[in-house]
């Protein structure tokens, strides 16, 4: 094993696809030394050590960050402070955490409390991700050319930051870095409202009581691409709402303001508004693409 | 030219996605002479000659209808029934119009009243679509698969019907019979309303202006897919929102009150009811699948 790589020892906690495109990427790029995988599954941890996704697994937390210079919380979100309280006796100094959270200011507000000087905690969240969950669907790509986040705060150690900025470029990621307020209700507006918008379309069109038939199979393509992320884990959307609950409110209340005009302008059948409602919406979204 | 055509000869009004596919489709299949295109962009004609998607053109409609067995209507759903009254005078008696409009009872109400006994219309729509348009758009595999809802009035000839069914079996078409009330709810739900839900969507995130920067900028692949659906063609959903406007308010009013529960859950923080929430849209949207 080399001196120079970037991390000798790294943990990751919970290898689904999160942490296990990760592991596979830092591989890949020659940054990692040994990595060792936590979980409960023991099926996905034999899997994740089958695909070379980790060197070896433990489910006990404190044998997994034992001497880790790195531990990479990719457990679910609201998880990610327990799992730390957890582990922490066993964590030696010097080490850093990291993390992959979709809500950042409560994992924060959980986390940084906990740690000793000697033990730094930079919080970050890697904007990528597919419907698909475990070890199986990891893949070293995942994080090419896509954002990850990351939210220091005073707390954060610069040094224990610009070594995850570094990770997660080696990993093919575009590091941004902004604070963590910012982050939640960025997130909140581009991925936890599309999901509660999405949510609420499936269960109003499913409850739709008109005919004996289910109606959802007439759906052609756009309906079924726009509802894919409506089959996301409940779970996981359970935990983002709880943990970014006052960011997603703004923005659902931002989006019923902007639902009540087009209902006013269907209602009245003013075409000159309704054109220039879908127009504004098709300028904004093709000048992202 | 075989005596065993389904169709000797068609005339396309409106060569784009949907008409220029119908063509090609039933050329493939054999079941059509010589096919027509009639359209008012010169430039886009041309190319549907080039890419053997019609034998010839024309722009004008009474031209391109004349001595015409079988009339396919694939202008904007709101320009159908002035199509008809303007090439009316030159469709010959025993002839066939179709049509592909989004939206049934009015077409219907428009088209029918003109109509002598010898000319038939039979009110149809190809549920396929992609954000493409033109004839270059088009190909012959579009309808494949698809389901093709036909919905006959009390005033609809049985022959003529069963031709268009045969048609857009030959087509590749699962050809579906109903009511044009119930077809103008079920597409309110199942494609009407989500463009709403998407065209509203990204006004909403678009003009969130916390940040100086352009905050879509941030969003991974579940959003850009989830708002592909609002980079649709303004004035095809200007038509469709006015001409099926009271469908599309009861089901906007459905997702009112899915949404408006939804963030009632999410400002108790009742996990409960939102893993609820989430889970039924999870499995309804998985079921169809």
């Amino acid at each position: 094993m080399s001196d120079h790589l970037l991390i000798k020892r790294m943990a990751i906690m919970g290898v689904g696809l999160i942490g296990g495109s990760l592991a596979l990427a830092l591989k890949e790029a020659g940054a990692v030394g040994e990595v060792i995988g936590c979980g409960r599954g023991k099926p996905n941890l034999e899997k994740a050590v089958e695909l070379g996704i980790i060197d070896r697994y433990t489910r006990d937390p404190r044998e997994a960050v034992a001497d880790a210079d790195l531990i990479f919380l990719a457990t679910p979100v609201k998880t990610l402070g327990a799992v730390v309280e957890q582990c922490l006796p066993a964590i030696k100094a010097g080490a850093i955490i990291t993390d992959g959270g979709s809500v950042k200011a409560e994992v924060v507000r959980h986390i940084e409390p906990l740690l000793p000087d000697v033990i730094h905690f930079v919080p970050g969240h890697p904007i990528a991700g597919t419907e698909q969950s475990g070890a199986e669907a990891a893949f070293a790509g995942l994080y090419r050319g896509k954002r990850c986040i990351l939210t220091p705060t005073a707390k954060t150690d610069p040094q224990a930051l610009a070594l995850i900025e570094q990770m997660w470029q080696l990993a093919g990621s575009i590091v941004v870095k902004m604070p963590m307020d910012k982050h939640d209700r960025i997130l909140a507006a581009i991925s936890h409202l599309p999901h509660m918008v999405a949510y609420s379309l499936v269960n109003a069109v499913g409850s739709y009581d008109h005919y004996e038939e289910n109606i959802l199979e007439y759906s052609a393509g756009g309906f079924r691409d726009f509802t894919r992320i409506a089959s996301s884990d409940p779970t996981m959307w359970r935990d983002i709402a709880e943990t970014n609950r006052e960011a997603l409110l703004e923005m659902m209340e931002q989006f019923e303001v902007f639902f009540a005009e087009l209902k006013a302008d269907v209602a009245a059948g003013d075409g000159d508004k309704l054109f220039e409602f879908f127009l504004r919406s098709k300028q904004m979204r093709d000048a992202i693409l």
